[in-house]
């Protein structure tokens, strides 16, 4: 295997993907690519300052717009592609937060539907210190303000779906998409399972920082400049997203009710336990109970989503790479591009 | 204040609790009190070996035994105890973890019917190396053996119910009761609200670990040594049980589904930084969406547990004591008896 | 058997109960008696006008006041008490009807917790047309009138729980309690299984009519008089409320999420179907699927409760009595009543 | 207007539709259109006996084969298509149900995933008297049979989904789709709110009787000639399926937990009550909760189905025709065609 190939790719305003699948890949890269991107956020850019209430700056499916898709030669149904994060650093020195109308865990919805009025729709705008990686938060209603550590992730990032469906960029579910987990930051590999010929990956929604669960449904949204490595393996399913870092390997299950993406995430965590130590079904159940951290990602999107995340230093057999080690082979692949 | 009343009490076979409220106290004790008690294990130390299946050794409503109830002295409606982790110590060297038929996450339960056969009942004995701080589990199919991190805590401690009620020792709910999470742990302080005269305190059901969301059910079981404070905050209403370490601030919320034990620790920590910042209650929306960590504590019980978590270095004004002070008090009273 | 007993008993007003479990019996009586019963509507009498709001009229534990509880004789865990309907009468011309904050399907409650201002609070009363049997609905914000049949049920009846435990008259579960279905009407026997000695029936809350769902948590609330007879059925247990008209037979599962409760109704219904026609459990999940009415019941209270409900004619093998035949032979009772 | 156009359509092996959305139409019809149709069963034709599994028979994204899409003339995004059903007829004297593994309510699921073995897989052959109008149930496990009322209906009836997104066949949602409600029936009004021009309504999935909820996950599954009339309201949106008969309206709501599919369906049902008569929202939620039927539809596929029902006659003001009287005019349009 020689140098890796690099692809720099920054879409213009009318290149965005706004779904998983039913997209034409804006490029075929080879397994080993390392991909610079750069995302807008999850407002398609239009969320500037206080008066830019999402309903009036942005409208219909024109949100969360995707870097993307990919076509990753040679992926084909059956196998997984492991997406490395190498970097993820915000491309502005602002970000915007905001309340949508009938959007948040604590506030009736669409779904959750009520007779009671929305919530006001605000905008925040945070202030990025890039140097001394910090978010701003400062109070719309009072003088008061604080200093959060700038943590940055991807909401998103997915291939096509199965069953030849294609859905909202805003949607998290088996392919991946909008997740919305902090566990999605650079260091990390996330592995998804093909559904279609080129797998047609993209990815999205750079948050500067978000708290788990993302209780108001918005993280502080920026655009981002993110590498990423592609790899492709072969022949090895995914039902599920599962992620790994250098510490801790995770499943992530998107489901409602959000008892349904605990149980998502904690089975698959399970099942890969047990068919990565050898333990048995009823072994590994035991094992992950007790050693199991069970961070939320989202609960306000279409789906839940709910991260099962074990430390791979405590496998029964020690730390065996899992994933044939594609995770440290990535992290090798990742210095040649630092 | 004087030196702080000890009560040294361990509980005989017959002198246990297995409801909260219902049960007359066991003694009186006054605010300031430290308490040394003795807890047994929730299979009321039934559990001592492989063959001692629960459905075989445990019955009926005899399980969960809680310590106490203590009434507070000065204690009414519309007040909070706290109660502060000075200590808590397995006080065996073994601890037990079992499959329940039809309960747990990773099953159909009496709730969540269906027509399959339960998993199969399994007994797992974990050895406790107090000195190392470890818990050892060993697997019942095969060889494989993993040390974890003993880090133990009470799965319960509650109050007698509001609105006349009692209720199970196996239920968590807004009188705090089963709630199952690792953070209740030494150096903690837990927040209850008062719902009858006497709060009517009790605890039980240690743990020497446990996973987020005790997926299986039951955690690492074991008999405790555990030093509590307990403390009375006159005209301070609790709605929800709240607890706070050294580092951070938490709301704990049980209901069903899942997402409404989110809603409520989410909405109740939203309430608290708005109520002791100063924010507008958007602005501490905002602030808690970026901010906090969803930990999940139990996703088995009669009603699921989720923890919001809050850093008190982050909030906006600094780390201003919540709670009147309380914990570093209570903190400082440990220390006393240490 | 003789000639069956009568009790005619009218609480004053310090003699309701507020709790199913936790309450001395106010009579004891023998198996087959008639109970002439006198029911106090969920305000207790309190809402009387539109001025009288809940939040300002009732408070805190004294809502849904039952009329009992009536200890059977000879009644022990393991046992079914019957409960047949005689008669459900309103006992007043009128009825009351409130939106309560943050209570009802279609609102944030203190479980689903928002961030939004509750409903506005509102007073609806009814007129009933007893010679017509009609409920009248008056507009608050019109000169609109409707008329609906007045189809009188009582939303609570329930014995007391398991486990040690006292329940709030508003909770639903597998005691029975605060159903609220429709079902619960004139020519409907109601079977709960018994969990302590003496049963501990109690009856309430009772609607001049309900819709299915109950979906703003409130029915035509009214004062009723009610007949019931009251039989035993000794060694014959009945783990959730099952129901059963000269028509049909129903199961009455109540849990959260909703799904639960369905699940929990189906699942007995098909165990019913089975044990009684000697199908197979798969044979039975197969007709019922196919066969099953399932009217929501409530989609408010503590738990949510869903009725599976089947035609005694379509049952394989025909309809053959279920439960002993105990609904025809207090068919009969109730003639020598009326 | 002159008389209707009437379309036959039959479509072969290759030219079924397996998604809302994503597929070009098989015709173009202008509204008043009739169409006579040819539905294949959910199975695609392929469980014709015991031994034909779906596990074995069926595959991939391959089910519920729709029959369309149809381009309907003029329809734009913001217009409603009124589908009325004018005949809903068997199409061979057999049907087939099954258990299908890890789907149905009463088995874990791939969402409400556990580690317990799924059911065994079972085909039970139904015998349609088409005469008699009677559906024969003979049990695998005996020789019980039952006969029970044939009462054809439709399982699916959708248009494109909306935010470009293209959903399975097996999915319920805003667009329609799987609903499984057994009110889908001849005599039936269907409106749906158009998303993409022309709408693209498909229709599939009959079922020779179904119970509420659809328990198992399958009904009693057959090919179906059916009639249709397709008109189209103008600039009337849709934001729910809803259903009107010559009793009653209805609205249908889709989501999971299912709470969130009652809380849709029944504030729709409040917003056309209080629409159509005047009422004010608040009175008309009172009226509403009062008067409402809630039969589930289903309570198995990908999004739940409930339903609520109100009788016509009993609204405020009379039985003024709702959505321009377009089902009486259909209903008209229906009786040119026998």
């Amino acid at each position: 295997m020689g140098d890796p190939q690099v692809l720099s790719y920054r879409p213009s305003a009318g290149e965005f993907a706004w779904t998983f699948g039913g997209v034409p890949p804006v490029a075929r890269i080879r397994p080993g690519t390392i991909l610079e991107l750069w995302t807008e956020d999850c407002f398609a850019g239009r969320v500037r300052g206080p008066e830019d209430l999402v309903s009036r700056v942005c409208e219909g499916p024109y949100l969360n717009p995707q870097t993307g898709p990919f076509y990753v030669e040679g992926a084909e149904p059956g196998d997984t592609v492991a997406v490395h994060f190498v970097s993820v650093e915000p491309a502005r020195d602002w970000a915007a937060s905001t309340t949508v109308p009938l959007f948040g865990a604590l506030t009736s919805t669409h779904l959750t539907a009520t007779l009671q009025d929305p919530l006001p729709e605000l905008v925040w705008i945070w202030e990025l210190d890039r140097s001394a990686r910090l978010c701003r938060f400062s109070a719309r209603d009072s003088e008061l303000t604080a200093d959060l550590p700038m943590e940055p992730m991807h909401g998103t990032v997915g291939v096509a779906p199965a069953n030849m469906e294609v859905r909202s960029a805003l949607v998290p579910d088996a392919f991946g998409g909008n997740l919305d987990t902090p566990e999605m930051r650079a260091g990390v590999t996330c592995y998804l399972g093909v559904n279609v010929p080129g797998a047609l990956l993209s990815i999205g929604d750079g948050h500067a920082r978000q708290g788990e669960g993302e209780t108001c449904g918005v993280a502080v949204e920026c655009a981002m400049n993110s590498v990423v490595v592609v790899e492709l393996l072969k022949g090895l399913a995914t039902p599920w997203p599962r992620l790994e870092s250098d510490t801790h390997i995770m499943s992530a299950g998107s489901a409602r009710p959000l008892e349904d993406a605990f149980r998502v995430a904690q089975a698959d965590l399970v099942g890969w336990v047990a068919g990565h130590t050898g333990l048995s079904m009823l072994d590994a159940y035991q094992f992950v109970s007790q050693a199991v951290e069970a961070p939320l990602a989202n609960v306000v999107d279409t789906n839940y989503t709910s991260v099962a995340k074990l430390r791979k230093a405590w496998l029964p057999g020690g730390a065996r790479p899992v994933m044939d080690g594609i995770h440290d082979q990535l992290r090798e692949v990742a210095k040649s591009w630092r």
